[in-house]
């Protein structure tokens, strides 16, 4: 299934099904009025949207309507928990010797992985507005799991039972912030503002063969400004979300929603290019003794798709602007 | 006001008032039947709720029944955010020594702040489960605050503005896991299982000279296993919770309902004792070369009170066994 959020009366949004090739929507009320709702419920609920599902692929659905992912909220605008890992060894790598920050203990045995805030995430096409361009603004294209509840202590070998929905993330970044808050010990908090999502969670049956060993094994288009600046692949992530799931519920339970996140998606090739700008200013140090690439200004654009072979875009678009976090988007009423 | 949040039909448990003296009740529906439900529209139901606390005080509502503390959920058993600072530079700076961790840049200056789990807080009594007595179970007693809606970037000289309630908590810890966590620069996941709430949150009015210059200006009493370990008073704050709230929101917005934590609460004065083991345990180091005390075991029971100058505990009791999660814990059921 594929499921997508519109704006609705609530912070959560409302829940549609979409159609296998994106073209179509229908309302999941009332089986569920939201997403979150379909997970708390996802046994009772997915046996009833997965015949809705089909009605819309076969052109069975009256009530379907044209999809229009440039409206789109997150899948989920709120969830109850965001770890995010740091998978992919290549980058955590590149980013030590970015940050200047001591090496990682035991980072290739266990994951690291930060705690997000999971209160306001963005849409695919949601502006994004923050304080200051001088703070260094960068994307991280990623990949993610949505997962049912999951109990303490549950071992990786079973972990993927409890995976919902996959979905395509940009963890923004602010690199201003992030080295310093490495060295507190205490992890990120003003280096992470919102994060975003493009507009379509999948289960995991929608990627076939591309859901394989707990990655998504399909590359990560990305492109700044309209110029290609990397395509790796998920292939490579070096541990697994089985792994992830594991590490994040070693001590807590995990409640329907929790979003788990891989970490910025890098490839060992140089020809993949990067998912972030702090790895390409990284290399480029590495190669040619300084950092050339700026980060991004006000009023650039990222666009991150997910792309199979034959080029199916299964998750779609993010594509966003970076605005100024000026009075327009700050609401100066207490609420 | 007081609030607290008993049982309910959903995770958000069911809004109460609770009089002054913590020994009556009523509900607060239908003006609001969840705490979070309030927070989102204070400004409309503050006044209502108010006029009902005005009756409960008065033994004028005819609703009202005995209030059980022991029955408590926390007054927010999830919620939107929860960022807890390390406000009180004495227990930091005896926490570097604890864990033999590099010193904190900018440790006097900036306040240090990590983002934690807000899914699955627990109430003033319920059983605190936990894998393994090896890995260094402890207690963190701290002072907390739960905003409104708080604008990216708002000024401390704004921030208290956005105060809606007072809260006490147990940061519980996992000693085990919190140096290693810190050097990965990632912050607290592992080290930090689901924290605790005394019964009883209140509107910053009801602390009266005790809520001042953004701090809580009470002695926090802390046993564990029947004996004295500690009253430090929150007056030592170092930063003030306008600080850390515009800490937080410095990159983003916080939803209404956030909760912004102390940090232990910690005095530099010996005879004050200590909010945590860890910290009576550098102590033991510094002043008698060895740590003597031991961190808890299962079946263990900590006591946590607020008091002021008359013995008035406004915040009810914390007082929690700490169990081993075995089977009874974990629900092995998908969700």
């Amino acid at each position: 299934m594929k499921f997508a959020t519109l704006p609705g009366t609530t912070a959560d949004g409302r829940l549609v099904l979409v159609s296998r090739d994106l073209r179509f929507a229908l309302d999941a009320a009332p089986i569920a009025a939201t997403l979150i709702d379909a997970l708390e419920r996802w046994d009772d609920v997915a046996p009833q949207l997965q015949a809705r599902y089909d009605d819309l692929n076969a052109g069975r659905a009256a009530d379907a309507f044209a999809f229009d992912p440039a409206v789109c909220r997150a899948p989920l605008p709120r969830s109850p928990q965001w770890c995010d890992g740091s998978a992919f060894l290549n980058h955590g790598r590149l980013m030590e010797r970015a940050f200047n920050t001591p090496p990682i203990p035991d980072f290739d045995t266990i994951p690291v992985m930060y705690q997000g805030a999971s209160d306001d995430f963005l849409g695919p096409s949601q502006d994004v507005p923050l304080p200051d361009e001088a703070e260094g603004i960068d994307f991280e294209g990623e990949f993610g799991v949505v997962v049912g509840g999951v109990p303490m202590g549950v071992p990786a070998e079973r972990a993927l039972d409890y995976v919902r929905l996959i979905v395509q993330i940009n963890d923004w970044s602010l690199r201003g912030f992030g080295p310093r808050e490495m060295k507190t010990g205490f992890g990120f908090l003003q280096a992470k503002p919102s994060t975003s999502f493009a507009p379509v969670a999948v289960t995991p049956d929608e990627l076939g063969s591309n859901w394989r060993d707990g990655r998504v094994q399909l590359r990560l288009h990305v492109e700044w400004n309209n110029r290609w600046f990397g395509h790796p692949s998920g292939s490579e992530m070096n541990f697994s979300f089985a792994d992830l799931i594991a590490h994040a519920a070693r001590t807590r339970r995990l409640s329907a929603g929790t979003v788990v996140g891989s970490g910025t998606v890098s490839n060992a090739s140089r020809s993949a290019g990067s998912a972030c700008i702090a790895e390409r200013r990284v290399i480029e140090i590495v190669d040619e003794g300084r950092a050339k690439t700026a980060f991004m200004r006000f009023g650039d654009r990222v666009r991150m798709a997910a792309r199979d072979a034959d080029g199916t875009q299964p998750f779609g678009v993010i594509d966003q602007q970076v605005v100024c976090a000026g009075v327009s988007h700050v609401d100066e009423t207490p609420r």
